[in-house]
Order: C-alpha cells, then structure tokens, then sequence
C-alpha cells in the first residue's frame, strides 16, 4: 500500500471517529453539581481532589475542604492553596485513622466534627465545591452512618459539585454518585525500598 | 460481649496494625526522583498531575509541564496557576488529538516539538518535578519511538520527579516508572445525560 492510501485511511478512520464524539458531546445537555467518589487501594485520591479544586479555583469558584483523616499540617498542597486566601475554607478536623489513635470513641467524635462542619459548608451558598477528604474511611468503620451521609448529599443545592476520597467507598455511596473512578495500584516504588518524596506524597 | 471487651479487642486489633505500619515506613530508605504513571480509561489521570503539581508549588519546587494532547488554553487549572508566577513553566503543545486533525504527519510534527521541549526542561537542573501530560496517546500511536522516550526518562537527573499521563500507557512505560496509578471508570455521568462542568471538567 502507498503512503498516501495509507494516509487516506487514516484520515477516514478519524473523520469516522470524530464525528462519534462530536455527537456523543452533543447530547450531553444537563447541567448540575456532580457527586464524585475517588475510591481504590491506588495512589490520587486525593491528589486528584487537589488537582479538581485547583481547577475549580480557576474558575473563581469558592471551595470547601474537610479532612476527616487526620491529614499533616504541613503538607505541600496547604501551603500552596494559601496563595488563594480565603477562596478555600479548609478545616483539618480528623485524629487520625483508628489504628493510630486506637480509640475508638475518640474516633467516631472526630468524624461528627468533621460531618457537623462538612454539613455547615454544604449549606453556604458561596461554596461550589466541597471536597470531603477520607470520608470513605469514616464510612468504613461506620464512624458515621451511611444513610444519614447519603441523605445529606443527595439533598445538597444543585450547584454544589461534591468530591469524596478514601478506599473502600460504600455500594450505597456508589449507587447516589454522578462519576465513581477508582484508582488501583499496578506498581509502587515503596516495593523496591524507595520512602515517601517530600513534594510527591506530602 | 460487653462494649469494654469490645473496645480492648479492638484496641490490640489496631495496636497491631500500627506496629505494621510503622515497621513498613521505618524499611523504606531511598530517596529519588519517581518516574510516575496515571493511565486508565477513567478519569483523574491529568487531575491527579495537576494535584502533584500544587503538592510540589507547596514545597517550593520549580515545576514544568509539557502538555502533548491540545490542551485548552483557558482550563481553570491554567488560570489558577498563574498566581505561581514562573514557579511553573507550562507548555501546550500538542495540535489535538489524531482524529480531530486527521493529518498524521502533522501530529507527529506537533510530538516530535513537544518532546523536544520535554528534553529542554529535563535538562534544566532548577526543575523538580516534570509534567508530560497525554504523552501515553503520542507514544500509543507511535509518534514518538517509545525506546528513546524510555531511554530519555531512564537517564534523568536523580532528584527530578516525572509524571506520564494518558489512557493505554505503553508496557516498557510502565516496565522503567516506579509507580504506575490506573484510573479506571466505575461509573460516569455522561449516561445519564450530564454534560461536562465548568470547574470540574476544564
């Protein structure tokens, strides 16, 4: 086959394939604030909750954030965000994943915190994106009970895009999500010895 | 059983797992710039790059990102970032994707000035943590010859952090990083019919 019959080929194939999404994009007409859930044993859970509110804040958006881990209070993406003043309300309310604190009393207190302040974001009309870091860590102990979670975010304004992360998110958060991706480990340095890098991981 | 008896069966459950943690973290000693991977069909590859690079802003770190597929010039994550002044050297410089173009030597033109550009930041020592946002799609229609891309990445400064993303991630990729994430789609909103969101999906 010559090189331009090849080429043409080529370029129907793609004119073929365009016009598909073309159309698919075309049909897509709703507008409303998502549900996401970033679940999976892989890395970017959270990194990807940082990356959508980095782009939310591009947007002008205001943007609400509650850790329910305990999270570190030093890490790189706090410090950054600081830049952007008081477009992100971030509230760190977590003790710890319950095999640090073992306790677990202590435990489910810290998670009705952190819900109780999660709730009052949800009900501030300026906010346009909560992220709801760890949350499916709480759910998982049932440090909170799902369905009162489930309630709450199928009620939230139509406006309010919400984003929660963690491993092992609940079916019933899976059934109420707009956009479930989960993340799964293929490989990971930690194998061959490699530590945490400061600016990667924290 | 009564709830004390509980409480302490936990408490030596999560005393253990501590102990395990712990012994994990203390064997990890190396330290050196990762070579990353997010590929998959679902979403987050890019926005977990994005949330990487807010992470390494934090630390302080010069930050370059080349981005192989169009880009859209005006996407919130674009606009935020300039508040980083030239903290981050950003670089859009693919043309499309193949079948919006539809014109093979083009794409591989538009590559070939993209991976240039990869090369030129890989070898300024003040860069940290490098970007190749949707390299996967130039290597998986071969615009670019994957041995050289590996052996390019392979020869990197030791302290410089590369992130490769993009769907169908080529297998001596994912043979030469140190940590490969695969997004995968559990469920998306495009099948009820919702459009893609301001803030969220640009």
């Amino acid at each position: 086959m010559t090189e331009s019959a090849d080429d043409a080929r080529h370029k129907a194939k793609m004119e073929n394939r365009k016009a598909v999404q073309d159309a698919e994009v075309a049909s897509k007409t709703v507008e409303k604030g998502l549900l996401i859930v970033h679940t999976g044993k892989g890395k970017g859970k959270s990194t990807a909750a940082w990356g959508l509110m980095l782009r939310a804040i591009g947007r002008g958006f205001r943007i609400g954030v509650v850790q329910f881990g305990k999270g570190a209070w030093e890490t790189g993406e706090r410090k950054a965000i600081a830049a952007f003043g008081d477009q992100v309300s971030w509230h760190t309310l977590g003790e710890g994943f319950t095999w640090e604190t073992q306790d677990r009393a202590r435990d489910v207190a810290a998670a009705e915190r952190a819900w109780a302040k999660a709730k009052e974001l949800m009900a501030d009309p300026a906010i346009r994106l909560l992220v709801l870091d760890e949350l499916n860590i709480a759910l998982r102990y049932d440090h909170l009970p799902i369905g009162d979670v489930v309630a709450a975010l199928a009620a939230r304004r139509p406006d309010l895009h919400v984003v929660v992360t963690g491993r092992n998110a609940k079916p019933e958060l899976i059934e109420a999500a707009d956009l479930v991706t989960e993340m799964n480990l293929v490989k990971h340095h930690f194998a061959a010895g490699v530590k945490a890098q400061e600016g990667i991981e924290y």
